[in-house]
Parts: C-alpha cells; structure tokens; sequence
C-alpha cells in the first residue's frame, strides 16, 4: 500500500449562511482545495464525500453525484460516505484507500452540512438520528442530554469541575479568534461560559457547538508523487476507525470512548509513534466534555486528568499540546459533515507553516480525532510533513 | 490488486415487512450471509452497508455503526455508503477495494432500507431527493415522472410501445414467481399490465418497481484464499462505477444512461469480456422503460432494439439473454439500499447453479447493473464462478 499524502486544502467561512445552498458551499470547498493544489478537475479520477444528513437537512440524496456535475467532474466516481458527526474522516479514509491501494492517483475528499434550512429542534431531532433512534432518540434522548451524562459521570468518578469544562470553550473561542474560517471569532471569558443559559445539567449554552453551514475539502495523491504537485505535501501516516456500541446506556464506561481508544492505539501503532509525539490535535468537541474525554482517550493525559489539564491550560498554543487549534468544533462550528475534513485541513495548514496568528512553534506530528454519536464511530488520523 | 469472491450470500424475503425493523432486517440478511459462507463474526474484519435514505425513512442515520452493533461485530470499522437507489452497488464496490487493496481479508457488504414505515407520498418525496432537488423535485417531479420522460422519448426515437414496456414486467412477474424471496411472485399476463393504472403517461402501476422493505448481504475475501471457505466462491472480475449529471435536463439524452454506458465499457475492458459473454443479468429496471435503456447501454442490443427483444422474448430464460431472474425490482421488490446486493445474490446463486427453478443453464459470466436516481450514479459488476 502506498503512502498518501494531503496536497490541497481548503474550506468555506463556517457560520450560518443564509444566502447559500449545499451545493454552492461544497463546490467552493472543493474548488478551493483544487486551487490550493494547483491542479484541474482533470487531474481528479475520483472522490468521496462526507454528508450526515442531507436528505433531511434539505431533501437531497444521492450527493456523491450532485458534486461530481456540479464540479463538472462528470463521469468520474464520487461516493457519498456517512458515519454520522464522523462522515468527513470516513470520507477522507475512503479516499485514502482510494489511492494507498493503487486504484486512482489524485483523489478530492469533501465534507458539507447545510444545516440551517430548518429550525433548532427539527436539526436536533434529525442529529438525533446519530445515535440510537429506537432507544436514545425516540425516547427524547437528544445529544446535549447524552453528554450531560457523560459530563456528570466523569464529575463524579474524576472531580472533574464546570469550570473545566468551560475553560475548554474558552480556549477554543481563543483559538477561533485567529481562524478567519471560523463561525465564532470572538473570545470569550470563564465567566460568560460559566454564566451561559443550561441546556442540559451541566452543559450550558457555551459547552455546546453550534448549528453550523459549511464545507472542506482536501486534495489527495500519492506520496511518492505529491512533491510533483505541491511544495508542502502533508503525508497521512494512520488512518484508524473503530465502532463501540450505538447506544450509550450499553458501554462499560461512560466517562471514555472505547472506540476512540482503539482508533488511535491503533493509528500510533501504524505510525510508530507515542501520544508524547503529537504537538497539534484536532479533536471532536461537539461539546466541552468530548473534548475533556478525547485528550484522555488519545492518551495525551491520564484517565480523570483530562479536566484539570484543560484549566490550567495545557491544552493551549503554548502548552504540553494544542489542542483544537482551529478553535474545535465550539467556535469554528460543526457542520457535522464537514467537521472531520476541515480538521485535516487545520492540522495541513499547521505542518505548513501557514496558520498565522494561530500558528504552533514547531510542529512535527499532528492528530485528528474525529466520532460519530455519543462515541459509536471513531476515527483518528495521524499527519506529519511530507517536505 | 487482488482478485476478489463472494462466498457468501444471504437475504430476507422482500415485501411489506410490517413487523421488523431496519435493524432486524439487515441482521437478518447478514447472519444468513455468514451462515452460507459458514463463518463466525470473529473472522470478519470490516464491512460496508448501503441505504440511502434511513435518516429520513425511519429516522436513523449512522447505520455502520448501528450494524456492527446490532451484528456483535465491535469494534470492526462498517461504514456507511450511499448513492441513491445504486448505494447497495456503491457498498460493494467500497467492500471489493477493501479487500483487494489487501486492507481486510474478510469483508461483510449489506444493503438495506426500511421504506413501508411511512405513506406512499412521502415516500416519493423522500426518493425524489436521489433526483435534482433544486431542479427536479422542489418543481414536482418525482421518478414515475422523469421516467416517463425517458419513456416517452424513446416510444419517439425508436417505436417503442407500451406493449413492449409491459412485456418487461410480465417477464419479470414470471421469474419472480421462481424467487422464494420476491415479493410478488404472481405471475402476470400482458393484458393485465396493459390495464393497469396509469401513473405517468405512458408508465402505468406495472411499469413501476414497488415499495419494499428488505436486506441483502454478502460476504468478500481474496479469491486466493475463497476456496478455503467455500466450495463454490464466485470471482469478481470487475467493479466499476461512473457519474452523470443529476438533473435529467441536463442529459444530451433521455434515451441512454451515458453513466451506465461508460462503467459497462470499463467493467467489460476490464475482465475482457464482450455484451456477447453474458448470460445472465440483473439490471436496474425501477421502471420498465429502465430495463430496456439499460439492455441497450449495456450493449445486449443496439440502441433502440431493446423493446422490441423484450416482447419477443429475448430477455426471457432460455432467450438471448437471461435478464432479471430474480424478477428484477419489478417483481422481487425495490428496497433501494439493498437491491445492488440483492443483484450480488442472485447472480452468485446463478453461478452456483442454486436457483432451482429459475436456473439458467450454462451460466459462464454475471453481471449487476445498479443505477441511482435517473441515471447520475451507475455501478456494473462483472462475476464468474471462481471454482
């Protein structure tokens, strides 16, 4: 199998963008990424696109399709992946295959949500569909109701504070001030989080990511020719994924993703490396708590030590390791599925050099993490530079 | 690459499934694949299922994981593909490239979709999101509509009749009537589909695929290595996929899919094979003016010709050709997840020499042909006994 690598990047002003459509977002996503690695549609043989829920955000299947006329990419094969909030890193996964094995040589990955054509509770009833449908779902178990519990659980086991929770959202509107991409670019204090409406004990307003519009995507090729394309390929050293149960009332624990922990043991083991190697992460923080428990799962701090960390900021730029440099999925937004695609986007641009005011000294190894649900899909990517 | 077999195939009885849901229909469909490979979850290393509309049909996305779950597979990564009405093709196509890029050995590809739990006209507009939404639906035209187009078109290019398209399902109806699992398997007299009532000029309720809820599944391993697991594995020489425009406006024309065309070419190339090789397929006949286009795209007959070889009995067992033994979407039903791999099914026992009374004797070469909406997405697989 052959070693991939990321030669084009780009994405779309994530935010509520009333004035465009799901098409229009992915085909600026994709044209962008196209741009970035300075090559034509005709050098594309195939994509793969991540989409949770277009069908009923906006009536549109069959998307893998849409992107390839609408691209004027026309016959080659686009396919539409889904896995739930981790539709975008199934996507990249499907791509990268794509091309390790030999199949096609330069391969687009986009991922895209339109997600703001209808009204709050109707998303959330529609997100709701990520976990399980005839027992979570149907019951009125949303997702802000099955992190809450992850977040009581791990307070009760850990000690774990809504301070620190909060100081996740903190540092992530941090971050997101210097990501022009971001839906959310301004900083926030410990305060406001703390004071912000609940929605569901303890997670309040600013421990959740918001609705989101947006798309990413990503230019792939094989390693052995990206030099060919771009001055600063990013090579893609373990693409890992794993299932845990649906539901999350039949988990062991409720305070760690199992899925995610073997998603990654696996990736490091690929990749030969240790959590110790990665200095830049790009983890799912769909809300403060997920993002508490994926430092821990990722083994960038022990069980329980994944809130304190966040306090006393050993996740910032700056710090043992930033994570969520993008300004996660709290303030750059969550356009489910798109999240897991501009996460490699964020960590190219950071082994690139290019991310400006946002820019991690020294960067060798950066990580994404990305899930599905409460935790049922788990995929983890591992990058470094390719120049 | 390597060479890849099915070696083993299972799936529920089509129909109105009133009782089950998704998720036991696609576990039913599943553990009979894996029964007749007779294996053990254990062995299994990934999977792929198709559906295309299960957010909006029953209210679950995040199906892979939902799977894996339900199946005791965890943590195997199953992911999620789709592409419309071709997402069961799609799936299999993803589940092949697993397995010939040497990634998994033991791959397990589902297709299924639960369509009876909600009224006919939200059905229909629920399927119509495999179309243009923009440009076909939000205006009113769902399949029966655009098919019609398509119908109408090729009655003024070539003669077709509407005897000739109702010959299609009359043939149908008497394979189905062979297939334990269809769900009509009365048959049908010309008269009777002549009569029936109309739906979209020239389509009447006997040109048109049903409503069905059902699941397919087979089992992949490297044909190095089928053998060992079955006495009767079938060889996939080929598995190739193309894209079209969305919108059927936007075709040069109505009367072939050029998509299908264009992966019938390379799937042919591929296993260097001729139209001529075939004796048995199953083709995309969601309608029947689709079974004639598709006997012309994919090269059986010459453009125009595929009417008029349906009402002489050319399509029939024992004529040129065996097209749809299983009875096609027609008469087995159209769960439009599981048909791609319904298709994979039918043809395997085709091959084995298993279909009792609906055999078609001497079978050499297979082939599948699974179409998403009006033709944007086409998938053909080209298959022979491995043994």
């Amino acid at each position: 199998m052959r070693s991939v690598a990321i030669i084009g990047a780009g994405m779309t002003k994530f935010g509520e963008d009333w004035e465009r459509g799901f098409r229009e977002l992915v085909t600026e996503a994709g044209i962008r990424a196209l741009e970035d690695a300075k090559i034509s549609g005709d050098e594309i043989s195939a994509g793969y696109v991540g989409t949770m829920a277009s069908g009923s955000l906006v009536g549109q299947e069959h998307t893998g399709a849409l992107i390839a006329d609408y691209m004027g990419l026309n016959p080659i094969p686009i396919t539409r992946v889904e896995g739930a909030c981790a539709s975008g890193s199934l996507a990249l996964r499907q791509g990268i295959l794509a091309v390790s094995s030999g199949l096609h040589d330069v391969v687009v990955v986009g991922g895209v949500e339109k997600m703001t054509d209808l009204d709050t509770a109707a998303v959330s009833q529609i997100l709701g569909g990520a976990g399980d449908q005839e027992w979570e779902l149907f019951l009125g178990a949303t997702f802000p109701g099955l992190y809450a519990m992850m977040a009581r659980r791990h307070m009760h086991e850990y000690g774990t504070t809504e301070e620190m929770l909060a100081s996740v959202a903190v540092k992530n509107h941090e971050n997101g001030a210097t990501n022009k991409y971001a839906q959310f670019q301004n900083r926030i204090t410990l305060e406001t989080a703390m004071n912000s409406k609940m929605v569901a004990d303890p997670l309040k307003v600013m421990d959740c990511s918001p609705i989101t519009d947006g798309a990413a995507a990503v230019v792939l090729a094989p390693m052995e020719k990206a030099l060919s394309y771009s001055k600063k390929p990013i090579e893609i050293l373990a693409s890992e994924q794993a299932t845990g149960t649906l539901a999350l009332h039949d988990r062991k624990s409720l305070t760690s993703v199992n899925a995610a922990k073997i998603a990654s043991e696996r990736a490091y083991k690929k990749a030969g490396l240790t959590p110790k190697d990665i200095s830049v992460a790009e983890v799912h923080d769909c809300f403060t708590i997920a993002e508490i428990v994926a430092t821990e799962d990722l083994g960038f701090f022990a069980p329980g030590e994944g809130g304190k960390a966040a306090l006393d900021g050993r996740t910032k730029i700056g710090g043992d390791i930033a994570v969520n440099t993008s300004g996660g999925l709290k303030a750059t937004g969550h356009p489910v599925g798109a999240t897991g695609v501009k996460q490699a986007c964020e960590i190219s641009w950071q082994l690139r050099g290019e991310r400006g005011a946002g820019q991690v000294k020294d960067v060798e190894y950066g990580l994404t993490h990305n899930v599905g649900g409460s935790g049922a899909t788990a995929v983890v990517h591992l990058y470094k530079r390719g120049y």
